[in-house]
């Protein structure tokens, strides 16, 4: 890669990213030699055509077995055919994807009842409202209880929904009343949070699920106790703990990090860390000790899904998204960067062994070889943080300022549109959105969610496809590295109304509002369901008959094809960026694009392009608007 | 395959397998051309180099990805290396295999539950004694209760070990002090059935599981939550619903098919499902039913590890092993095949096709394209067993007698070698057993368990392994398709002592026991363990000390995995007859044949060669005879 002439370097950057200062960085990775992710993915090409089909099955020892139709491999050892191995396949997919948000939850549920029991010492019941309403919604006699004694029932509550007594997720009374008759019609209601994940499991393993059909729609159900399970539990108890997100503004991209200050970045998904962190780095003997190094003091930013829960909440400045967290190692100036769990590449350390930066990994889930390991817990939370914000600071001295590049200019975004954010700012009712959809000056809403992937130019999938809707007049909201490329792209202040249509413009313009909403990480995709509930119930339908959509237009991650299929379960249409790896079986392709509308009334699409997928969605919103009659 | 000649045809099924009514089955298959699990295999070569290494991964959709280091692919798209790439392979087999036994167990806690609460027409508590026994084992208080309150109670205690809210398993405590100790500190105490699978798919989402060894140490706890929880629930509320196995004869091989009656075949793994086909098919209207076609009766044989529930408890025929699947359809005399979940090859109905023979599916994880469906609860099982009997009873017109081929004569057998028939039949103590092991008249004892693979002749592995081991004064405890193996090859009887060791041989001629004792199915592989723990008690030792080893010479499904890894983590020094997807990774290798041992007391072996394979044994049953001084 050293060897690449300057234009060949520009074309390459131009090539991987629309993120401006990401483009500069990577032109200085490309120079220095350094890997990224892009280097990696055409590394890794060709790839296998059986895999990319989902063709491949190593799931038992009497294979690995291909299918491989034109050369009479119809079938694998145990008689699997194309159907069979392409649907267990995602199957495993979507169940690794649920699983991850709901052991995200659960390490949250822990959290809130470790806290009511004392045993978490440093967390609070910060929104302590919120923790009532909720605790009341799941009929959790209240009145007679402290906080404490709150957070306990609730936690005890919605552990138990992980479990095999109840059989039943509270959270699932929220949807329309029409939208869990479908569910129930289609066999799909979630039972609890693991058992749906563990059924799964069994179903993939030889001679167990052996009809298509009947493998995915256990897809849908497992999908669903994510959704209405464990993502939920996740955001609810989050925001019980942290606080509820009210509208805040801040800063995103690469220059957020500061060369005068010791740069902290915070990666990863689950705030109970993240928030610990926080309050360390607040902590006046540790500033302190920054400045005793010469710094002027802490500066955290965040990444990610662990950025997005901290900039919702706090507003802490965010670095950037998933393909930003190589390059912000390569910044030279970062000092730290602390990881809970999900979506962080494993070369890391490898990356940060060019730098004086400490890739600190915290959770036993997620050791890494080659990382500084501190055994983050509830019950040491306050001491380990205190800890790692420590180990930070003193490796500022170890920066070595030459080979320091900061590139570009943050750029300022508004985020913490929760759904009880967004209540607030419409008055406390829902009614005015509901008023401006059904006149038309809002079209529609469209919940763009998901990744980066490398065969998607970077950020480019989500800010086209949210640029052509808002400029047809249709609400974007958003979660997770979409809403962090929409903040890079300007498109997260109500400034960003003059792209909009006339009509959505004017409604931004008399409401102060961004055409694109943050609504937080992907676990609070979660939130986006609660608001479609909201709106359907409103409008005394099933969320299925709203004129909406969800999109993903760079997903990457088996918790995207999880969120994907509780869309479309909910009954929201969904239209994806990436082919899943299902292309080796027609039957699959047909039930996912088209049958599975008689069963759940929505469907997937793929569309790459993603002004193409505006037009599907547009389109689909037409639809639906024709059909509600407004 | 019908172009082959007769030489080649008699070359091929010697090949293929040592079970000589198969061997006679497989020619015929051969000579009409119908496709056999051998056939697919043949079919599927050759296999993928880097499936076949575990070195491929398909899990997001950044890739798929291949570790190649010869061309530079070192790392995949998200930087994970071989030995990650390696690790989460096998860590989610391991999480399949629990999920399914567990899944498994769950069924039957459930059906408990119900019983007590009398929405389970139609089951009964057969073994009051034991309901009691294990409710007063785990805590619960019995003086004042009904069984059916027991039942309820010992069933909602088990049911919520799949939660979230104990953090414990019951039955960890059989194991003696000194295991637990080991596993407290490696960290690998179980803390309930579903959390660890469902963690376990956590930690396999990219980003989340970046260290080989930490990943692989979880798939020893996910292992452990198998074996001492959802694999023990499974046997231990079987026997209680259906009866604690007692030492009985019967009949084994493809022979138990008999010509003259309506013959249904039981497959699968729950007994839940195969208990009430024995009740249907004893019932006076269906016998009837059969003679008036014609029949003189029905007959029902097993297959697999239902054949092995059924067998230990009522003595029913067993037809064959997982590779006797195809051939019992393939005798042209089977009216139909009833299957629950697990090892169905979902081709049945496509070799059910050629014949008369209906496969029928009951459990709603399990549908098969191409199958009669009848949906199977515990709540409507007494009809729903009986529609199923009704159905093959009027299949008996449709047999096309000159497509009937039942090859050779059954072999006798004995099973039901429970730990509670082992211990009666030692005169209430297993003071006689420790005693003889002590002297070196048994020199030790292995458990033998696991399936049958393509990469293993049929039964070769198992009946090789078994008749070297009793040659050494070796004591043979077997389950699932290792035991029908020895059963087939005539092992399971008294009479077979003539092939043990001098010493052996007196015992089994002291105490009438055949040198290999069928122990039950797959699950009951939790059988071993109790034994294990209960030698080990009297000892005051812990697992890891005794004598003993496990073997699983011709495994191919993910359930055999989880049992090597739950034996492993016991403390059994186990040995594999096919390699699992790991030899891409020198690193996974060392861990789990070498440096595991420094963690658990026991490590993985692999040696195809089933004589080689009783050398490793021998040889390490010395070294623990010495370290115990006997």
């Amino acid at each position: 890669m050293a060897l690449l002439n300057p234009e060949l370097i520009r074309q390459k950057a131009e090539e991987r990213t629309i993120d401006n200062s990401a483009k500069e960085m990577l032109m200085h990775t490309l120079r220095e030699g350094i890997e990224t992710v892009w280097d990696r993915s055409e590394m890794q090409k060709p790839a296998c055509r059986f895999c990319s089909d989902g063709l491949s099955c190593s799931r038992c020892a009497m294979g690995p077995c291909r299918i491989i139709s034109e050369h009479h491999r119809e079938r694998g050892v145990c008689g699997a055919d194309a159907d069979l191995v392409v649907s267990r396949n995602l199957l495993d997919t979507i169940a690794t994807g649920a699983a991850s948000h709901s052991d995200h939850g659960r390490d949250i549920v822990e959290t809130l009842y470790k806290t009511g029991k004392g045993e978490a010492p440093g967390y609070l019941i910060s929104d302590e409202a919120k923790l009532k309403r909720i605790a009341e919604e799941l009929g959790i006699e209240t009145s007679q209880k402290s906080n404490d004694e709150i957070a306990v029932s609730l936690g005890y509550f919605l552990l138990d929904e992980f479990g095999m007594i109840k059989n039943s997720l509270g959270f699932c009374s929220r949807a329309p009343e029409q939208t869990r008759e479908i569910w129930e019609k289609a066999g799909i209601t979630p039972r609890s949070v693991d058992r749906e994940v563990v059924e799964a499991m069994h179903r993939v393993h030889m001679g167990v699920g052996a009809n298509y059909a009947n493998i995915l729609i256990h897809g849908l159900r497992t999908s669903l106790s994510d959704g209405w399970g464990g993502s939920m539990m996740a955001t609810e108890c989050s925001d019980i703990l942290f606080g509820t997100p009210a509208i805040n503004k801040s800063m995103v991209n690469l220059g957020v990090i500061d060369e005068d200050y010791v740069n902290i970045s915070l990666h990863g998904h689950n705030p109970m860390l993240s928030e610990m962190i926080v309050k360390a780095a607040g902590e006046q003997e540790l500033i302190d000790l920054a400045k005793s190094y010469g710094a002027k003091g802490i500066n955290l930013v965040g990444l990610c899904c662990t950025g997005n829960e901290l900039l919702m909440r706090k507003g802490i400045p965010m670095a950037g998204n998933h393909f930003n967290q190589e390059l912000i190692i390569t910044t030279g100036a970062l000092e730290a960067m602390v990881v809970d769990y999900q979506c962080i590449f494993p070369s890391l350390p490898r990356t940060a062994s060019c730098y004086h930066t400490k890739i600190i990994s915290t959770s036993d889930k997620s050791k890494m070889t080659g990382s500084y390991h501190f055994d983050f817990k509830p019950e040491n939370a306050v001491e380990t943080a205190r800890a790692i914000v420590k180990t930070a600071v003193e490796n500022y001295p170890n920066r070595i300022p030459e080979k320091v590049f900061i590139p570009g200019d943050p750029v300022e975004l508004y985020s913490g549109f929760s759904v009880e954010a967004i209540k607030e700012a419409l008055g406390g009712t829902f009614s005015p959105l509901i008023d401006v959809i059904a006149s038309g000056d809002i079209f529609g809403a469209v919940g763009v969610v998901g990744c980066n992937n490398p065969k998607i130019k970077h950020d480019y999938g989500h800010v086209t496809l949210a640029k052509e809707l808002i400029k047809n007049n249709i609400l974007c909201v958003e979660t997770g590295c979409a809403a962090i490329a929409s903040g890079k792209a300007g498109l997260l202040t109500p400034d960003a109304a003059f792209l909009g249509g006339p009509k959505l413009k004017a409604v931004c313009k008399k409401l102060g509002m961004p055409p694109v909403l943050h609504m937080g990480s992907c676990v609070d995709c979660s939130r986006i369901l609660v608001l479609l509930a909201e709106l359907a119930k409103a409008l005394n339908v099933g969320i299925d008959k709203l004129p909406v959509a969800g999109a993903a237009p760079e997903w990457y991650s088996q918790k995207a094809v999880s969120i994907g299929s509780y869309f479309v379960a909910s009954g929201v249409y969904t239209v994806l960026g990436v082919m899943p790896k299902i292309a080796g079986s027609n039957n699959v392709v047909d039930l996912l694009t088209k049958d599975v509308e008689s069963v759940v009334n929505a469907k997937f699409a793929v569309e790459p392009d993603p002004k193409l997928a505006a037009e599907l969605i547009i389109s689909h919103i037409e639809n639906k608007r024709k059909e509600l009659g407004i």
